[in-house]
């Protein structure tokens, strides 16, 4: 395919002949759809629509055509299709990082990894194995208003379109997320019941759980709240120590997160309410 | 929703402005789509599309206006979404039937079962005690062709849109399948490696496999060939014994067969050329 | 093989030379040892023994001689290969009632369903289909204990090994839970973030989980908070309503609890503190 | 544990009181048994335990002991608990090798990957990140005699306890494999159903199939055919493009190889016949 190619996501108050209005907008501009999906979210009566296309396109006349035919309360994503930028925020485990490097560097991760940010300097050399940018960014010393606003600093600097949390250790206040809406993605370890207060490994593995699990979301106001993007578990059992525990926590961990990034940088995924809508 | 729902599938030739064109048919009959699905598949240069909708419809209104914008290789499926009616085949396993048998006491399986035919009586208590018709149709002295044709005609006096073999173990001809066009499911147990020959369980048993799979599919001329619509696996290990390992597989097959069915009687799969495009 | 076998479970303070005075009891008996499995418990020093042992015992010869070997503290429990007794006891719903009786029915449980107790009789001619007592105790109009104490009284009389709770949606008080020490077991659906309060499902939707899970453990005197037996997840998406997910639950529920009954009745499991160990 | 420890793997034709007389052996000897177990596999008779102890032992006496007390068949293997030491055999494809790099370098892999043995030079420049020496031993021009024996000689200089083949994509010569017996472990797809010839993702994909596996194993005489250390299988879908399946199959291979060496590197792993007996 040599003409260049575009995701289409919108995202407004549902109403009759959404789905005939906007692919006649696209009929119009004689683009070629190759994918087409739609969702009506019932509760809130809200439309989702996610269009693969391709074309020489007028970008800013679909972007008006639609506007013309959809209700007010219309968002219109129109990007085109291409690897995302992002700076990596880690703290002291190499698990998830090391994982987003390797495909990165094979291109298997549809991103630019622009820079990785610390709070420690432990992960800095493997970071420079590959060739990335290392910032370390300690929170020592700092209050976490001080901290926050550093890491902003120097994360804007790369203008990054996602920000990824690959065990970033430190919880980010409301008025930091706010730069980032929807566009924070955190992976974080879960488990069956649920285990509240420090320590959760050593509780799983008091109570015996047989799985665990690990749940990559956006971040929003809540720490560990905002909606989910995937969810997977490994077993386990008794014959497991906490910290074998903790390696197969590990293990789930960097595979769901490198499956939620590869749904937000195709734009598969929209979100409403508290929950995301994964086109996939 | 006190408004009747429909599902319209639509497979035919790729061309632009499809979804338009169909959208616009519904809109100008008024309709409600709940849900909207396309899918082309590029190799062929197929469309297909399935949409969920609400009203009070004139069917033949619908596919006249549809014919007249679809390409002529148009293949078009308006039904009334409801429970589908089906005749399930068996001979001496309990497990599948018995799966199926309950999710139709309470309304969970999407189908009235009309009968069960088994090639050996061993299930025709355990049918009964479901309230449900069992013939026996022994193929013991007769022809394949002869056999066949009697399974056929009991099974015709219930007109079933889908026939379901629960572990039904004879080959089918393609005089038989052809009765039945997409219209057979069956299940089968599957290994990896794969085994070729009797008795593959004590095959997987001797090799020490790790996972036993099953595969649900429609019946097409070749055995165990046609689209694949659900598979799924389960683990074992160097402790089970053969039987123990037949045990699983019953466990994964009636599972598996159940999924896949729920997908065909919601009217959610299409077959293109050999393979099947399941939307859900 | 035609001789008896039994499995012989032992639980005690760890010390040297265990595995070594117990298989020289066994040998000195003249027993066929099958399988045997050792486990120690590091936090709290305690010794795990299973051993798979067929031959024509003297029970009592056997219990003293390891008596006399082991420390004061062990538990020992030597019980012959065979089905268990239980009473199941249900409330509305049928999917997990309906998964034991089936597999009752054709020997797949290794357990003998004695009666079924119901606080409603929903599922009485469901149960009276598989030929089954189905005991109605009805709790309206009665105190906790009162009721309690009936459904014991009417378990009481068929003197089961084991209670099984295929979704019984009452709470049962500490003095009831006493009767049978680790001999009742419950299966719950889970959910990853736990959700707190009524209707998880409606949560679980609203939060828009990517897994349901289940649960299966033994009951203690805090409800759903024994050890666990066996858990497992499904996934489930966006397009799921509250009844599709309430639908995946009851797969995912009846699949777990039946796989944990087996191992109960096998005599696989043995609980240390609030966690099982399990020898499969 | 200050103590050294050690794992004991035992395998010889069964008979009465074996586990008596070895943990006898032991008792005398004074260690400090962790764990123990023990399998019989039937079919063939024969006996298999694994013991993991601590304590200042006497190797020689140990194993003389045991040979007292052993049939004369018994094969015996008593190993200080380590890493082992490996050399990696790849082609072009970085995704297996990446997973092992990262596990090594972050002591997660319980190996030492002492060199990477490369018939092409693809993946120099990523091994040399890790600070790994690589090998390019190209196969141009060469039969597979010379090439291998050139393989063989370079893989011997490092003196590896086992070969991993992380995507190397020749077949070894039975010649070869005789140096490493049950020593050398082999990464490969696998598909239900089992696709013969050449491009099997391509016939996968156009058979449309829903799970896409991956198998660990040790490589015997026959390629593809040693016994299954491993396996575990992916969901895929009609919208997967044959690259899409592609990069499925890489995501299930990296992480089917990595716990199989795991298995293997902690001793954990016995063969009888062409199977595995995993004491995990």
């Amino acid at each position: 395919m040599s003409q260049p190619a575009y995701v289409l996501l919108i995202d407004c108050t549902d109403q009759k002949g959404l789905v005939h209005k906007i692919t006649g907008v696209l009929y119009s501009q004689n683009v070629n759809i190759i994918g087409n999906q739609e969702f009506v979210e019932r509760e809130q009566d809200r439309f989702f629509m996610r269009t693969d296309f391709s074309g020489k396109i007028n970008a800013t006349a679909i972007l008006e055509e639609l506007q013309k035919v959809l209700p007010a309360d219309a968002s219109i994503s129109l990007r085109p299709k291409r690897a995302k930028n992002i700076v990596v925020l880690v703290t002291k485990e190499q698990h998830c990082l090391g994982e987003l490097l390797v495909r990165h560097q094979f291109n298997e991760l549809n991103a630019n990894i622009l820079a990785v940010i610390g709070n420690h300097d432990t992960l800095k050399p493997f970071t420079h194995q590959f060739g990335v940018n290392f910032h370390l960014v300690s929170h020592e010393g700092k209050s976490r208003e001080e901290h926050e606003k550093e890491v902003l600093e120097v994360a804007k600097r790369y203008d990054p379109e996602y920000l990824v949390l690959a065990k970033y250790m430190r919880i980010l206040s409301p008025e930091f997320v706010r730069n980032f809406p929807n566009r924070i993605i955190n992976i974080h370890h879960s488990f069956l019941p649920a285990f509240i207060g420090a320590n959760p490994y050593r509780q799983a593995y008091e109570r015996g759980v047989k799985i665990i699990g690990a749940t990559a979301h956006f971040v929003n106001n809540d720490l560990d709240e905002g909606p989910i993007l995937m969810q997977n578990v490994i077993p386990v059992d008794h014959t497991y120590s906490v910290q074998d525990m903790m390696q197969s926590g590990r293990d789930v961990e960097k595979i769901v997160l490198a499956h939620a990034l590869k749904l937000v940088f195709n734009d598969k995924v929209a979100v409403v309410g508290n929950k995301t809508i994964v086109f996939d």
